[in-house]
């Protein structure tokens, strides 16, 4: 399962826990943001990034009977995402200025992160195929459909954008990619990209998924 | 436990399954109108069908402990759902026309078969009986309260109707059925039963609860 | 860990099941009351009434592994809960024009009781102590945060008030005196009285959290 026998393990864990951190990050900078616009107090603030930013896995873990979550277990994922909230509020003005392009790229690769190592986790604790491929959606989506419910708004994820199809289609690799017994690491590379490249497209020309016409 | 001695368990077994994924049809159907209706895209019906058809078993499997959910391991409770969701999207107009007493009916029995299977399960799970009842309750009513949730409103099984009062009827009956040493085939019938016909009177004659006056 | 050897351990426990029941009466009561006031139905007001006084404990409990909850296995905490929506539904005047101090001190003891018990209860279940911090803060903080989202409302505590930040307080005395190898019993008074005091001051004086500007 190791890329390559030369390649250290230790090195590529500690790479994989860069990038789940540095998603944890950005997805708690994204909920601090939102909770600043909808005028919470600090203590909100936080508890948006942490929702966030863990939401999705936690849902997850809970589902698939991986209990405790790891987000209540290992106390490097709270914490960075309660320095992303922090951040946020010591230095809103950085962020708030911070190019658009900059931030929808790293969500993308937070979003690509999420779907593919849900639907890998999801796999490995037995669940089928088509609820796997759900996991990884659910873990790429859930913290940011969290956020929207705690702000009392219907989940912007439910109604624009191609945001969870890309993460679906990353998923979705991974899962067949495992069935057919290709290794892991190329099944989530290759989903990674799939869903970082069609996100980026997707905004870029403003795509949108089509609504159901009632009559 | 079986109906009859001569009565193949099997076929009480794949009936009981046929009528458990009709249900998680039709309720499917219901959270994809619903979502049509708020406008969410094709993305939004299929997870408003997803937690509308499966919510209220998956908080209860969580709550009680059996983890992971049934409707996260068995494939084929996430395929109905998706399905009762996509057959919506392909054939919205069909739906919308359907006679309303029929999906009444069918809703009704939906509510029979989960508050009764609710309760059931919670005591095989040796939740004591006011808990069962209430988990019941929770089976029958969680997705429509979830999807009520999503959509950014205030639950209707809250606030109207004689729906969740049904269904602790049923709930009731079967725990009571199940302590005093009753058949579970015959404690189940009955819950049902009583749970349907409160459900289908109610609406004919439109009652409501009560509410609270302040003053 | 007795609070004095020549105490009998069954009186201490029974005087926290006292306190405990106590606390899930007035925040069933609370939250029946804001039941009421959204014009919910009688089901409704047991819905929120339950979901108030329990919801924080449920989430701690599946989130730390101690599945069922608590407040699933021991119908005490329940029938306690629903006592608190019927009360509210047989007498609503008496206890809108219970003086609102003492409904204030109530709570506040309450608040104490979840965040310092919350936290202890997350220790026990080596959930490492920035995390059982949290748990104490989401027990005291989660009921009232669910109750506001059924009525499809931004969570108060998200938005005001030194609320939070007490239980916070609490709690973390709590997690650090047991890391520091104090007595349990001494931890958690500390604890609950800095809690109880901390959310009397804010609320004498008004004190809220302060807001994150945007610009």
């Amino acid at each position: 399962m190791k890329m390559r026998d030369w390649w250290p393990a230790d090195v590529t864990d500690r790479a994989l826990l860069v990038f789940d951190l540095t998603g944890v990050f950005v997805f708690a900078v994204e909920g601090a943001l939102a909770a600043v616009r909808a005028q919470l107090d600090v203590f909100g603030v936080l508890v948006l990034a942490f929702a966030t930013a863990l939401g999705g896995g936690l849902i997850r873990d809970l589902l698939i009977g991986a209990v405790p979550p790891k987000a209540i277990c290992d106390w490097r994922y709270g914490a960075t995402a309660l320095a992303g909230g922090g951040a946020v509020i010591c230095f809103s003005p950085l962020f708030v200025e911070a190019p658009i392009h900059l931030m929808i790229g790293l969500d993308a690769a937070g979003l690509a992160l999420c779907a593919v190592a849900g639907a890998t986790k999801a796999l490995e604790y037995r669940i089928p195929g088509l609820l796997a491929t759900l996991m990884g959606v659910l873990t790429g989506v859930g913290g940011g459909t969290l956020r929207d419910l705690m702000l009392a708004r219907v989940p912007n994820v439910l109604r624009a954008d191609i945001y969870a199809v890309a993460a679906l289609a990353g998923a979705t690799v991974v899962v067949l990619g495992l069935k057919f017994g290709r290794s892991k690491s190329w099944a989530m590379i290759l989903g990674g990209v799939l869903c970082f490249a069609l996100r980026m497209v997707a905004v870029t020309r403003g795509w949108n998924l089509p609504h159901v016409a009632l009559h």
